[in-house]
């Protein structure tokens, strides 16, 4: 049966990639506007897509942004377990344009890639699932698993509409775990598995001082300015070694097991790559604990920015009346965003000088995704990479925050398994993305035989 | 002769008066450009008016930005002294509009002062110095001292003119002493003598990391964040106790001899007052010196404005690749402006973290200005007060800056004299400007008084 399915899948690798143009070439820019009809007609073709292939009651959902497409297939039986499918079909802006090679919706292959905005983020690797699916339903009549599918169309511009969606409709989409295809591989031949995303609090912290902005003439050594109130608070964020002085602020960090230690030390990340990403020279940050462990394992609490006084150009000779700053903290298991968040805030107020006035405003957060790496869809997962790729892949420790994977993790209780594809320098959000041919393929393939493992086959 | 001078005010003030609301009626606002014509025409009246009562050589002389009217009489003969006087023309916007009960360039009398803007800075002034030099020529045909008159254009908006100015006129400036006409008194009765201006330095600090700003989950806790750093720069420069840091800051800050600080001491400035002239409850800075000696006697260190990363609504998880921030050092006698800014940068350096680039940029600065008080022209300006308020003027250090005053110290090397009638709340930058007619008349009598102190009659 699933040898059926490979077969069926390659036999229409041109057909699977010509349907992959097509969704290609509607630029459904979530964060622009005058695109909502483009993120309509992306969702519709889906559900066409969809429906044609056997997926049930496939259709497209209003929320409080573009539409989220569902659609389900559960006639795999009781005893077989269901699977949430999440990805997302809207797409990153394409400025600057003129640094594109060929238009970002007028997909195109070149050496062995196709090019176009969406191709790896997440359009590919959408079409590579529903694919795959397609390539089961046709080989065998039927799927090894129950399905759902959830692709949104607000992934890169707003995290609310889907979170709401995901409350509104908690029994609809209940299944035995999620499945994200959005991310990637660490290099070609090397599979990853993130098992654990940062969560995220944040807040803006605004200072008041005089009135008015305030002559330095006048008043100058008198008042206390708002802005070095501020800067004394964030430079008491950090000792001199990185770590974060909030009272309390480690408690919960789970620490990395030896074993997870000894995984991370194994993913390749040299110096250069990390020097070249950020155009930084030297690093910085706990130094106890290697660059991987320190954006997947450790907490976080950054400055986003700040503003306060004169910013023109030349030169001003004020005392400003306020100043202000955006901070937000990435948080590891165990630690939770209100906890956090009531810690920063007990601090940064313990350390407001009496002449000013400081207000704490705090900002939306979700707490951190963590599934145990020793459950059945995560073994599945393993085989997967190992059949397609002959390698096993290295388990992650993700730095970012995707707020929808806590909303899940939160309301439906489930395990989330990340199986991506795209390989590094894809240009998810730059210029020229895009997607190896290999990877959409193999990637098609590895699906398959995630869904026939979780079955037990 | 000073009697018959003062009985020919007196007996003119209605029509000295009437010739200030000519003035007044001219809208000549520095700073934008709509009024540039208007500048020339304030700058004209003038000329027409010393023209006309005596003073020889009137003209308004070219600058990079407005006029200066200069003029001079200098037929007291070689044994008397030159006095230079300085005034402006120009005045401020007037915004907000609204605010105003009567319109600003329509000079109305309503309670004993004038209305309107420039009433006090610094037009009301300038004429009660070109009043009384009326008096003393209509009198007796002569005055007591030899004179120069600088009236400038640009005071309110841009001090390079003036500057530019005196460099390229130090022959025809040349002078005894400077008598300035532009400040006011502590309190009605209470005539006051600033005997020093603090200088100024400045830089903006510009504090480079990544080359774009970072995805804060893909690279929180392994790049030092320029915020953080520029943060902890500015926090360094004081201590809690508002004493400035920078190495060798204070080395060549004069020390206050005992009798200034009695002087100081007994400068009237209730606590109330800074709060309701701030806004502010509790006062900060260097606790082991008063509030006045703080602003007039101490320099300072102010961050004028700062920014970096996000500054918008919401949220962007972020490391910003850019932080700056301005900042400016009030500086006192004996301090050198490009002293304290080399050490200012040399502090800022070494608090640098190899893991950013730091760029200092030096802004225009000027040295303090420090007139000694134990002068003939000082003493003379004292006895002037105390003839025309029966009340000793109270000797005051001022806390801001008058660029050009340094350029008149540094390149014509007399002393200053500020002499001035405005009483506080006066609203000199503010709607509703005014300027009490009994200043405006005593204020003419008191300079009449001084010209002949100094003559030594």
């Amino acid at each position: 049966m699933l040898d059926k399915s490979l077969t069926h899948a390659r036999a229409h690798h041109d057909r699977y990639l010509a349907q992959l143009f097509e969704l290609l070439s509607i630029p459904s820019i979530s964060a622009l506007s005058e695109h909502k009809a483009d993120c309509q007609r992306a969702a519709e073709w889906l559900v066409a897509d969809l429906t044609r292939l056997g997926i049930k009651n496939a259709r497209a959902l209003p929320t409080s942004g573009h539409p989220v497409v569902y659609g389900e297939w559960l006639e795999a039986g009781d005893s077989a377990p269901t699977v949430l499918i999440y990805g997302h079909y809207d797409v990153q802006p394409v400025d600057p344009l003129g640094l594109w090679h060929t238009p970002p919706f007028e997909p195109t292959v070149r050496a062995g890639a196709v090019y176009a905005r969406g191709a790896v983020d997440d359009k590919g690797q959408v079409m590579l699932v529903v694919k795959a699916l397609e390539s089961m339903l046709a080989a065998g009549g039927a799927l090894p698993v129950n399905v759902k599918l959830m692709i949104e169309g607000d992934e890169e511009s707003n995290p609310a509409p889907l979170a709401e969606f995901v409350v509104a409709h908690k029994d609809l989409l209940k299944a035995d775990s999620v499945l994200v295809c959005d991310t990637g591989f660490l290099a070609p031949g090397r599979p990853c598995i993130p098992y654990s995303l940062r969560g995220l609090a944040g807040a803006e912290v605004r200072v008041s001082g005089p009135k008015t902005d305030l002559h330095s003439g006048a008043y100058g050594g008198t008042v206390h300015n708002p802005v070095s109130v501020l800067a004394t608070i964030i430079a008491a964020l950090h000792d001199e070694h990185g770590h974060i002085r909030i009272p309390g602020f480690y408690d919960e960090v789970r620490a990395l097991a030896p074993e997870e230690r000894a995984a991370l030390a194994a993913v390749p990340f040299p110096l250069e790559q990390w020097q070249a990403e950020t155009g930084v020279q030297i690093p910085w940050g706990e130094p106890e604990f290697s660059l991987k462990e320190r954006v997947g394992a450790r907490p976080t609490c950054e400055v986003n920015g700040i503003w306060g006084g004169f910013q023109g150009e030349g030169g001003k000779t004020i005392i400003p009346a306020q100043a202000g700053a955006k901070f937000t903290m990435r948080l590891v298991a165990d630690q939770d965003p209100e906890v956090s968040l009531r810690r920063f805030t007990d601090y940064v107020l313990s350390l407001a000088p009496p002449e000013v006035k400081i207000e704490i405003v705090p900002q939306p957060g979700c707490p951190p995704v963590m599934t145990p790496i020793d459950t059945r869809e995560i073994q599945a997962a393993v085989k997967a990479y190992e059949t397609v790729w002959g390698a096993p892949p290295i388990f992650l420790r993700g730095g970012g925050s995707i707020p929808v994977m806590a909303t899940v993790q939160n309301e439906l209780h489930i395990p989330i398994v990340m199986l991506g594809f795209g390989l590094p320098d894809s240009g998810g959000h730059a210029p020229n993305e895009h997607f190896e041919l290999e990877q959409f393929y193999k990637g098609m393939e590895a699906v398959m035989h995630y869904c026939h493992s979780l079955r037990g086959g």
